[in-house]
C-alpha cells in the first residue's frame, strides 16, 4: 500500500485524489491547503488540514498547486524522507526543495466539475533516485496505463506543445464561435466538426490531414476569406496560418 | 421516393453515396464522373456512367466536384427539371446554371477510407423555389437529425469559421506534433490532450474554457517557451496567439 499526501485544493488535486480514491494498494492519507472551503470537499475520504506544518508521514507528497508556490511548498516537506513531486509541465525538478524529488506530470486539461478517464491519460514522470522513479512508475500505473519517463528538458517542450495544441487550439474555437455569432448562427453547427478533427489525428499524421485553401495554395478562396473578416487580429491570424500551411506543404505544390 | 443522381467521384461523393444507399425513401439511380476507376467503385450500388451527357432524370442532382467545376458541371444539366444542388461551402448557390438550383453542404471533414456518422452531421440546405428547399431538407433529414435552412451569406461565414476550427486547428496539432519529434518523443502523448480540449466546447463556451499561460498573463512561462521555439514561423505564431488570447481576456485580468 503506497501511502499519499495531496498537497493543494484545485481542479488537479481533486481529480488526482478522486481517481487515487478508487486505485487499488493507494491510500490518499491526507489533503493539505489553505482554502478550508475547497479543502472540506476532500473531507468524506481523506485526513484534511490547513497547517502545512502538520503534514503526516507518506511515501509520496504530491504538490498540485500553482507553479510559483512549488518551491515554497516543497520547503514544509524538507524534513521527510518520502518522494516529493509536483505536477507542474512547465517547472524543473530542482524547483523542489527536498533531495527526494521528483514530477508526477498529467498531460491533460482538467476542468472543474467534469470527470475524466484517468486510464488514457499519459503521465510523465522523472525521478532522481532511480527507487523513487520506481515508486511513482507504480503510483502512476494504478490510475493510468500509460506512463512514460520523461525528464525536464523533454517535459518542458511537452507542455510547450501542449500550449499550442490545447490552449491555441481553444482559442481558434472562440474564433469560429465569434464568426458563428456574428452570423446570427449556433456554434453547435461547428461542433461536429471540431470533433471529427481532433478524431483524426488520432489516427492519422496531421501533416498528412492538412486539407483547406492554404493547403492546396487555392488563393481565390483565401482572397474571399479575408474580405469576411472584420477584426485585424483575425485577419493577421488567417494571413499567418495559411502562410505556415502554404509553406509547409510547398514541395508537395 | 426520391430519386438522386450524384455527379463527382470523390470523396464526398462516396460519403454521401454510402449514407443515401442505408437511407429509406432515397435511390441513388445513377453516379457520373470521368475518372473511370474511382467510379467503378460505385457500381455495386448503382448505375455509373462517365458521360455527361447521358444523365438520368432525377428528383435532385447532387454536384460533389472541386469547387472550380461546379458552374461547368451544372452546365450539363440545363434541361432537366429536377433541383440542382452543389455541396460546397465557399460556392454561392447562383454558380449553378439551371434555375431549379440549390445547395446542400454538410459541414464536416471527409477522410477517404473513414466511416462518418452522417446522422450528426449538420446539413445546411438552401433554394430559391420554397418546393425544392423542402425536398431538399427531406433529402437531408433521411441521412442527418441536423438540418438547417442557411443562406449563401451565412454559409460562407460558416465556411470560414471551419477554416479555423478544423484547418487552422489541424495546423496547431501538426506544430505539436514536430515539437514532439524534434525532442524524441511520440506524438501520442498528446493525442488525449487533444480530444479533452475538442470535447470540452461541446458543453463549454470556448472563451470560458480559455486557459494557459497568455490567458492568465503568465509573462515568465511566456518567454520560457518562446527560448525552446526554433522555427521563426512559430515564434510569430506564439506570440500572435497570445497576444490575441490576452486581449480577449483582459477585462478579466
Amino acid at each position: 500500500m503506497l501511502k499519499i499526501v495531496i498537497l493543494g485544493t484545485g481542479s488537479l488535486a481533486k481529480h488526482l485524489s478522486n481517481a487515487f480514491e478508487k486505485a487499488k494498494d493507494v491510500d490518499v492519507a491526507q489533503v493539505v491547503g489553505r482554502n478550508k472551503k475547497e479543502l472540506q470537499k476532500f473531507s468524506e475520504y481523506s485526513t484534511i488540514s490547513n497547517d502545512f506544518n502538520a503534514i503526516d508521514d507518506a511515501d509520496v507528497y504530491i504538490i498540485a498547486v500553482k507553479d510559483d508556490a512549488i518551491n515554497k511548498v516543497s520547503g514544509y516537506l524538507l524534513n521527510k524522507t518520502g518522494i516529493v513531486v509536483h505536477t507542474s509541465g512547465a517547472i524543473g525538478l530542482k524547483a523542489i526543495q527536498p533531495t527526494n524529488r521528483g514530477v508526477f506530470y498529467p498531460l491533460q486539461t482538467f476542468t472543474k466539475g467534469k470527470s475524466v478517464d484517468f486510464s488514457t491519460i499519459p503521465f510523465c514522470v522523472e525521478a532522481e533516485e532511480k527507487e523513487s522513479l520506481e515508486t511513482l512508475k507504480t503510483l502512476a500505473a494504478s490510475i493510468s496505463e500509460n506512463v512514460h519517463l520523461i525528464d525536464s528538458e523533454q517535459r518542458k517542450k511537452l507542455h510547450l506543445a501542449a500550449v499550442f495544441v490545447n490552449n491555441f487550439t481553444n482559442y481558434l474555437y472562440s474564433v469560429g464561435e465569434e464568426l458563428c455569432v456574428e452570423e446570427g448562427l449556433s456554434f453547435d453547427l461547428l461542433k461536429p466538426l471540431i470533433m471529427e478533427t481532433a478524431n483524426k489525428i488520432q489516427t492519422m499524421s496531421p501533416k498528412k490531414a492538412q486539407t483547406g485553401p492554404a493547403r492546396r495554395n487555392d488563393i481565390k478562396s483565401m482572397e474571399s476569406h479575408l474580405e469576411l473578416l472584420n477584426k485585424n487580429e483575425h485577419i493577421t491570424l488567417y494571413k499567418l496560418l495559411s502562410q505556415a500551411i502554404k509553406q509547409a506543404h510547398e514541395e508537395e505544390l
